[in-house]
């Protein structure tokens, strides 16, 4: 087992190791003091791991409840955030109790949003089971849920007190969704390690996973403790994202994320190719990598849709808009202006994979 | 005007003066950028004062989108909230963009709570304009809604950027809007200030406004930035709300905030007196100042009903809780213990003033 130390507001363990998921009891019980637990987790992943875990919890001495929410994307709203509050204050829980989230970014993100929130703030608990949330959503302290005018458009900054990442979870996920994950895997790459998108260009889906998922757990971790709430340079983190949101939303969230921000990223680098920021090179590389590992490239939306789409999504600010340019096969930065000028350099992006 | 700065998480100006809150938007526009804001209130209070603040916002610059909810604490619910981001995601506001929440402690705490979370916290601005508002809510970050299971059962802690407040705003308060905010006031003489006691034996209702808010809010900020996170010292604003919580539910909300924590001040003096942490002449004094404000302590609730409440308060730390204890007219302290040992020390004073 790894340990990642996380130095943000608060400073927690990120635990990396194989079958790690059997000993969340003990591993919790020795860093944090809660008496009783709610652990929240989808049907899916219930099915899988929540007897597992209660169980875990419960040898430790730990009181636990458990409160299982529809898998999807459609749970991240503020009707199962309700439900979920009123269940926890039904089970008593105090202000020294703890929330385990066990599952995908659902659960975390919901989870999270929900433990940041009950009774200003408890204990939380990450056990990320999807690579897309092991890799990446559940470390940094991003909670949230959806609206109906966008995603992730309430929510808090609240660090998790914890992070259990048992990789072998990853080996029970369907095919499609453990893709899913690599969208991201992919853009950890991209933003500033050759070496990973060397491993990932000789393995494709047969990549090291340990090795894999502390790498990105470590490049998350150091940029979320250069800037924890997202005024800088964390904004590196959206490669392909504000293109990627986009088409979820007007995908209507059939699209799934890591498809998305796949598709994100090919746009990203061919408007970057066309603006003479990356290479020819750079750009055929990112994309032959992206559909080596399966992703479906074809079948964006036109322009239009995708722009208005973006002018409501949250990462605007005032009139301006931060994106995230690809400079080199693996090195990104930030630039920032106008929504006028965003719209003129992503066009070819976007219709080069319409 | 005059300017108390509060140096928490984050450091912000109190402005209080009188006729100020005609001057917000120049106030506001020093000290922010937004360039749009969420202008948040009852429709009391938009009745008195939303033309004026608008107005005011917007001939500093600052593009306004009203939301006016019903008065009253049932307002302060999960689909309130849920109105307010969906209204604030329709206006198109950003992360930059700011929330002005108008009013008194239910403007504030709701309002405080969608500045909080709406796309993980934007630009808060309080104009209190109740005395309980003022002198209490406004200033030191606690932000929160209902849940049925409880008051405040879901909430963050978030400093405002910046609070106005108007002492002429009390003159047009209902008289006994303005008397429920004199239950605060008389908390804060009972915390430590013997001086602000004596002032308010002396005048009654017709108090120094001016003076008895600008001490309130200086005792607040004092106690505020030695716990923010409301860990330890902060408890002792708590003085009489364990049970004024209580009682505040039993009548179903019926009873106000203010009268509730005078009527819980006044079960903690008699049980104080009786455990022999107080004396009885400080006993009687605090009932009789309490009385000279018009506050009712007849009627309260039997003794199982109250516990049991308790029992489910968001106070409670595990099986231990902690209360205020009044140890001398105009100085109280904190003490721990179990439930058990809360329900013993409490029972005389619930039954006295049942």
């Amino acid at each position: 087992m790894k340990n990642i130390v996380v130095s943000a507001s608060r400073t927690y363990d990120v635990l990396i190791g194989q079958g790690i998921l059997n000993d969340a009891g003990a591993l919790m019980r020795e860093r944090i003091s809660s008496g009783t637990a709610v652990l929240v987790t989808d049907d899916n992943v219930n099915a899988l791991y929540g007897d597992k875990v209660e169980n875990s919890l419960k040898n430790a001495g730990i009181t636990v409840h458990r409160f299982v929410f529809p898998s999807g994307e459609q749970s991240k709203c503020l009707e199962v955030y309700g439900r979920l509050l009123n269940f926890m204050a039904d089970a008593g829980l105090t202000r020294s109790d703890a929330l385990v989230a066990l599952g995908g970014g659902v659960a975390g993100d919901l989870g999270g949003f929900a433990a940041a929130t009950y009774m200003r703030g408890i204990k939380l608990i990450q056990i990320p089971t999807t690579l897309i949330a092991m890799t990446d959503s559940s470390v940094g302290g991003k909670t949230a849920i959806d609206l109906p005018g966008g995603k992730n458009l309430c929510g808090s900054f609240y660090q998790p007190h914890l992070v259990i990442c048992d990789t072998t979870a990853a080996n029970t996920l369907p095919p499609d969704v453990f893709r899913d994950g690599c969208g991201e895997v992919i853009k950890y790459g991209l933003l500033k390690s050759p070496k990973l998108l060397r491993h990932l260009e000789e393995n494709g889906l047969g990549f090291d996973r340990d090795y894999v998922i502390y790498k990105c757990v470590e490049m998350k971790r150091d940029i979320v403790c250069k800037d924890e709430l997202d005024t800088g340079l964390r904004q590196l983190l959206n490669l392909g994202h504000t293109i990627g949101h986009a088409f979820e939303k007007l995908s209507g969230f059939t699209l799934s994320h890591g498809s998305a921000v796949a598709k994100g990223i090919a746009v990203m680098a061919e408007s970057c190719k066309n603006a003479g920021i990356c290479s020819k090179e750079c750009c055929d590389r990112t994309v032959a990598l992206i559909e080596k590992f399966g992703f479906d490239l074809r079948g964006g939306y036109d322009f239009d849709s995708v722009m208005s789409c973006v002018l409501s999504d949250k990462k605007r600010s005032g009139g301006n808009l931060t994106w995230v340019v690809l400079e080199d096969y693996g090195k990104s930065g930030l630039k920032t202006g106008s929504t006028d000028e965003f719209a003129s350099f992503i066009k070819s992006g976007v219709l080069k994979w319409k």
